[in-house]
């Protein structure tokens, strides 16, 4: 397996005074390669693009980002990739240099052996996401909350949880975007106070449309959950992975699942 | 001026899956040394510690942590010692691997060209602290929001600004802590739901006794800083500088920041 990892197309460490090591200042993505190629590419890209823009971070050029990308990339075995942009090196201090030149890290990573197509159990986290409109949605590299919650987990002997917002609405699982389904409508969290916007949250809001789904950005609260006919996870590695339980309740897989997923499943998931 | 950086006690740079650039998972201080000591070192590295503790970081060894900063620490200028303490190398994904060995960075950086005992005018950002009581308190790396406000300040041509929480509470300024004296009462946000305890902070709650001061940690909102007697801001770096302006309003500079300043200046001020 493939690991290196590229630094500005150099096989060498990150600068200490680098911003994004110094205050999580830069955005990242994970992808799923198989083939030497990376599914969805396009929506990583354009996501990584709108987040440096949301930031004031200048894009890396699109040619030199997707030759790193492929430099990478293993020809055939499935690999994560991973890309993450920082605002570059910088002086001590929040302010951001006026002439920030972006750091851009690749790499690869083993495919993950969990299976793919499990479904998935959820407990709700005591950790809860901080609200910050200037942030909600962005892929970016400020994730202690996550970190705290998957420690909360480990002691639990779980994977992936619920994580709800300091306001009690519910945001995401930990490492995937949450859907309910009620009949044929298709509810996730709106995401406009915290939380990532996905990119296979997206690709499953835009299959909706041509499956005769209704899909719908809303407030959700754990009590609008207990009442859904079915849960899932999305996210760019595994697809979408039916939710069996969350908490005390239990889901079984259904149809709206089943049809989502059978369309964004992951690269050669069996 | 010194400038080398070390990684773990080598000259080198950060090994590009580090948690702490891929998840802002650890903690820094900023310390001001001169004539080769670091003032209130015993301060910052109890913090730091106590930071481990709480992200269940192992801490590094005292006695390496001390030897490392002395490496850096020029012999007689000023500077600003940095360290920063990540969870060091995982695999992918937000869970720390359990056998953590953290990464211990120290660098110096110039001291900085501003006048410690200018006073200071703040005017309020738009960009808010998002709350999360688990990571309150804590000099943590997830710094974005803080760098969003600068970016805000920077377009305003200004240096410093007062940050609230999204629920509207005064937390502190960018790169200071903020205390409110009201006659002999000093007044400071309490940061249990965000913000940063500084070491200065925590020095100017502990001097306010032997001044006859009373010192209190309190919930404070905008208009309660429009009716203080006096305004100041405190870091490690500067100590005790008045405030001389909060947006529109401003505030003479007060006998309780004259003799905390006197007691808690910066290095070598004048």
């Amino acid at each position: 397996m493939h690991t290196a990892w590229s630094v500005n197309g150099k096989l060498t460490g990150v600068d200490p005074r680098d911003r994004g090591l110094a205050y999580g200042d830069g955005l990242f993505e994970t992808m799923a390669a198989a083939g030497g190629a990376i599914r969805w590419l396009d929506y990583h890209l354009e996501r990584l693009v709108a987040g440096c823009e949301r930031l004031a971070i200048p894009a890396p050029r699109d040619a030199e980002l997707r030759r790193e990308i492929a430099a990478q990339t293993p020809p055939r075995d499935r690999a994560v990739i991973k890309v993450i942009v920082t605002r570059g090196i910088g002086a001590r201090g929040y302010r951001p240099p006026a002439d920030a030149v972006p750091t851009v890290i690749v790499g690869a990573a083993p495919w993950p052996s969990a299976h793919s197509a499990d479904p998935v159990a959820l407990v709700t986290c005591a950790t809860r996401l901080g609200e910050n409109p200037h942030l909600a949605g962005l892929k970016h590299l400020c994730r202690l909350e996550h970190v705290l919650a998957q420690l909360e987990l480990q002691k639990r002997g779980l994977d992936e949880g619920l994580l709800l917002s300091t306001s009690g609405h519910v945001v995401s699982a930990t490492s995937n975007n949450v859907f309910a389904a009620f009949g044929a409508r298709v509810c996730t969290p709106r995401l406009d106070r915290c939380g990532v916007r996905g990119v296979m949250r997206r690709l499953v809001l835009e299959a909706c449309v041509p499956l005769g789904l209704v899909a719908q950005e809303v407030d959700l609260d754990v009590t609008d959950l207990t009442q859904a006919d079915e849960l899932f996870v999305t996210n760019s590695l595994f697809g979408v992975r039916p939710v069996c339980r969350l908490d005390d309740q239990t889901y079984a897989v259904g149809p709206v699942t089943r049809r989502l997923a059978a369309r964004l499943g992951a690269i050669g998931s069996d």
